[in-house]
């Protein structure tokens, strides 16, 4: 069995979507329980609609909910201990639930799981991990919105995590790990980008393969199973390539449609464009992981549909499962931290002296 | 008249795609005349092919050529004085030529281009600018990889600099200009771009219309005439998309491929098709632009073709004709830097604190 905590008042379309994605994930999946954390008025007259899911949930009600617009401040003063988010939270804390899953906003997320699980021994700050489609199947970009500024052991601590998150996910035992950087030799990046990457050469971790800097367009074509960066690179070049990728559908509809032989065209091909549009969906990729935490937290796009909210059901279902926590553990006990990467830092800045 | 100098030997290719692509550009611009810079066992009995250019043309021998791989320390030790990059940026600084083109080494360009034609009065560091199609046409992306952890100041000083760069190259009179941001809410971004909007807003520029944060995806929808952000994360952004756009294209023709249906659909639609090439060609928007010094530098891609370079030629002459450096001046003179900015940039600080 496993549990997951949902708020099922977060995301752009509320609690509709929530539950017709909890539906969903619990066909693929029938050994998944729920607790729904959410407005009793607008939850429980749309479960009646699920009877399977009613099945195996639990209902509680909140009275707050946490706005989209909320600045997280706002968010943990009126929504702590007493919201939906919060409350989803706190199941796995008090290790009701397994997984805390939210469609809901996302520095509001961020500022609560942080504020309710804590990060881990070792860790000081968490990361948001994203999977990412690539050429090559799929790879694991972090950070792409938790942590701006990430110095260079944050940057090593990112590495580890999603390393783990790689090998619970993607079924690679070593995964390569590149740190995103500009090709600009004049430049060589930045300075904590540069230090990482001596701690990861030289720290030569078993459990994860470092490939040295990649760039930009190293992402797509799947050039390392894990890409880090710090959340403000991550972040711009996350939606870059969403935005990327919807210009170019749209050109492809417009031109495909423009002329009599376009339209024929599409209709022969019809079956191609549909595997294109699957490549493209982004419900496929969705579920990105909060890294870093005392459980595991995870957040939905807030415009997904049912489809998209059972995905990231699914990538936290198989975070429990592939023992995500235990991996990151491991692999940070593997080091210490405060000794040997900290000497390789020391060493590495003075070298660049 | 307009008077291109061209450094013969950049590029992965060499002279062979810079003339052809210096002959492409004299036909459609019969009034640029060109002054080649490399070594003349390589470059002169190519150009006795080319008997048009030939025509406009003169050749000067220079012993050394900078590497695509040397470091920008190494390419201006051997090659200052007397490299065709060099020589090419000197015919600038000269008064003998309007504009510098190369497709070699970007580090080695950018160092050299500072220490040949200086920065502008006003201007700390220069920027690397470019033209990055959108749904609505195109937009000016800086900087793409000259200047990164640029602060506030010089955030503003990219702002004025794209936006006379979109005044002189897409006919727009007071152009929109946005500050690349990301959208999670915990964070607003980095201090610098947080000043750096006070400031525009402030500032109120006759000249440029600060519409605020922009975001990854906000790029290729073309919300913003000028886009401005640091190098790091534009370079990251810049790459990204082409990375995204070549995946994309590649899923495309692989399902496409895949059936007989994909392939007769493919043939009914080859002009559609043609016509979404055309749109994602990346020679159309070759040519970034070095701003910010005294004398226009063009940077073009080092792997592009003849169709390529004449499109980096295309945004020189373009430059010339429409006054960018006057506008830059004109719009920099425009606000009492020392004074007035500065002032706006204190009071945003206190603001913050």
């Amino acid at each position: 069995m496993v549990k997951i905590a949902i708020d099922a008042m977060g995301g752009d379309k509320g609690p509709s979507i929530v539950l017709a994605g909890a539906d969903i994930a619990l066909v693929r999946r029938p050994e998944l329980t729920f607790q729904l954390f959410g407005e009793s008025a607008a939850v429980e007259p749309l479960l009646e609609a699920y009877p399977r899911l009613k099945a195996v949930s639990t209902f509680t009600h909140c009275d707050v909910t946490v706005q989209m617009d909320d600045k997280p401040s706002q968010a943990l003063r009126k929504g702590r201990w007493k919201s939906s988010m919060w409350r989803a939270l706190e199941a796995v804390k008090k290790g009701e639930a397994d997984v805390a899953l939210s469609a809901g906003n996302t520095g509001a997320l961020m500022a609560m799981s942080k504020f309710c699980l804590r990060t881990m021994a070792g860790i000081e700050r968490p990361a948001l991990a994203a999977l990412w489609p690539t050429l090559r199947g799929e790879s694991v970009v972090l950070d792409v919105g938790a942590t701006i500024n990430a110095d260079a052991q944050q940057l090593v601590d990112f590495a580890m995590m999603g390393g783990a998150m790689a090998r619970a996910l993607l079924d690679v035992a070593r995964p390569s790990v590149g740190l995103l950087n500009i090709g600009v030799e004049e430049m060589k990046g930045l300075e904590e980008v540069r230090v990482a990457g001596q701690i990861l050469k030289e720290a030569n971790f078993d459990h994860l393969n470092y490939v040295g800097f990649v760039e930009g367009d190293d992402i797509g074509r799947g050039t390392a199973d894990v890409v880090v960066t710090d959340a403000f690179a991550g972040n711009i070049a996350l939606k870059t390539a969403e935005g990327t990728a919807r210009q170019i559908a749209a050109h492809l509809r417009d031109a495909m449609g423009r002329t009599i032989m376009g339209r024929i065209g599409y209709l022969f091909a019809r079956g191609a464009f549909r595997e294109l549009r699957q490549k493209l969906d982004p419900r496929a990729s969705n579920g990105a992981v909060l890294l870093g935490l005392n459980g595991i937290v995870i957040k939905s796009h807030g415009g997904t549909d049912g489809v998209g909210y059972a995905n990231a059901i699914e990538v936290g279902y198989s975070m429990v499962k592939n023992g995500l926590l235990s991996k990151i553990r491991q692999d940070l006990g593997e080091y210490h931290r405060d000794g040997f990467v900290r000497e390789i830092a020391e060493a590495s800045l003075a070298d660049g002296e």
